[in-house]
């Protein structure tokens, strides 16, 4: 049996979706209103799971203060109420879609955690939109 | 690593629950209120998961906007303010429970969705009655 | 100051919109997508407000486990998996609209509720469409 | 009584709280994260609410449709995926906290209803931060 | 016209519902199953909203940060992850209802918060059971 | 393909989590207000998740009413309004951390669900805290 924690934190961030590498028009017909020049943004929900074998001391897989203090520290910190276009370093270059993010964050997350414990990455864009990035 | 985008849509919908090869007695005892002879309705919650690589120029697996287009033609239009035992042709004759309508909407969506992508679909009927259809 | 409790509930029913003076072409150009011939559902929210002086006895103003006695026994259960249109007698003759529904719970739970006490009354169709019924 | 009808939307976009008034270490002090250079955004919920008699044709207040149309057209096909302090000329040379908002929309909104009917405005920026305007 | 701004915390508490002054049989006639020995517990919601005019400044009733630093420190810092019975001064001698804690959190908050601002308290201990306090 | 039915059931219940071989400043350190001498509490939410065949008579995996009541009857009716560190016998001796009550939980219902059928099991503590034990 496969025993999992999973921590939920949010932040608020503005983005736009674009490839710079596109005129106008081809980024329009890819992105719609997500390519507006001013950008939009979204409060955003992350939801951060490990899984492993119950510590028999705490009763945890791991302390889920601990695992909320580095999702806090490493990745809300850097994101929260910023401009994922301009302000965040380890986004640099990137189209900040939901699965851009996830992806980037697992990255972030992966070395700060026991190895072999991260198991899944959840973004959720909206409640209508959510991108997943699971160990396989 | 799996990477997967979900896009979530609602949808109204009156339904009745019924085994017409069974008696009265024995509907009700299997169906009890959900037999009730006019019907019933609920505001369902559709889940759709596509997996796959992230598209290097969109940053996405689909277009979310694509797929959200697809849900919305292909399922919600024919299923949204309608009773689902009498105006949906693609659900006749079956009994219109979560899983019926989870794998009635997966044989709809899965070729309107590129080859192997389609993941998972879920539908929850109210928040605490949920089916899920998953590939294997 | 003025001291309120609310009980919430909710019920799934089936209705269909309609005026029956009315020839189809008014009552689709009113009633839209609602006037499904053979309805369409919801999974409705129901808040029963009331307010009063709280007793030093219970630290309540009216007992909450009474309260919702009340509402499950008057309403929810001649209104959860039925159909608005056909099943239930208080509403006969009426067009079931979120306003119908929180009028006519108005008046099925004055009289239940020590006099004066009952403030407001609100139905939520779904999470976008609400009406809302108070003492003025 | 008072009957009321509420209508809900969203809208995504990007703001930065400002006064173009203060130096940076003022606007530091007031709005904090808020006033981050490149801006970050939210997914907004706009509560739109009604009062007035039921009509006896319809069963309400104001068509639920036509309510939804108002608000869709003028306010949130104006702000939706769009940046608070750049996209949309009714917000412009204001600093857009909710209570901006919640203003500016009932502007908007008010001449768009049947006179007297526009009853309360609720803008929630999160589920934590929320401003309302009611008819006093 | 009347403008109001909301904050939004949330705290997890355990409580048991009794009145001292009578007998176990009365206690559970009137109480069930909260007058459980050992208590039970909740994740309560607590929303202030306070109204008033929009400073012209900061477009804002009161600094939404400012006050929600109140709320943390004068409420939530002293009922979060405590047993209500025991572990709260203000609440000593009171039976821990929804509706004791609006109003106790009233009274703590009032003189906290700009004269006449403090509009309303409402106290969710869980989604079903809300009690309200509002200035009348 | 996998088919899947989830149940979603809640209860509200006090605890305090602590490791009785460790002193005071150690269960401090790891398990922080949790420790609270007198606990604290949470409105859990419970969602059991059963995996199989739809059955072409019923067109359910599992009679949903049926998962249900084994899930009031075996686990709801013995947690809710109950402290999890004095009132319930199947936890004795045990830390109630998520992952606890999930394995707890699946023993519990594991020989009541038809062989092999029981497929996962979430707890959320709060909306941001969660465990899950599946059948791997």
């Amino acid at each position: 049996m496969k025993v999992m924690l999973t921590a939920r934190a949010r932040f608020s961030a503005a983005h736009r979706l674009l490839n710079p590498a596109w005129d106008d028009a081809r980024n329009v017909a890819v992105f719609g209103s997500c390519y507006n020049l001013h950008g939009h943004g979204h409060d955003y929900t992350l939801e951060v799971t490990v899984a492993g074998d119950v510590d028999p001391g705490t009763g945890m897989i791991l302390n889920v203060k601990e695992l909320k203090r580095v999702v806090d520290e490493k990745v809300i910190a850097r994101v929260d109420h910023k401009n994922l276009n301009f302000d965040v370093p380890f986004l640099e270059g990137q189209n900040p879609t939901a699965e851009t993010l996830a992806l980037a964050f697992w990255k972030i997350l992966e070395p700060e955690i026991p190895a072999g414990r991260l198991h899944e990455i959840r973004v959720l864009e909206t409640e209508n939109n959510v991108a997943t990035v699971r160990r396989d």
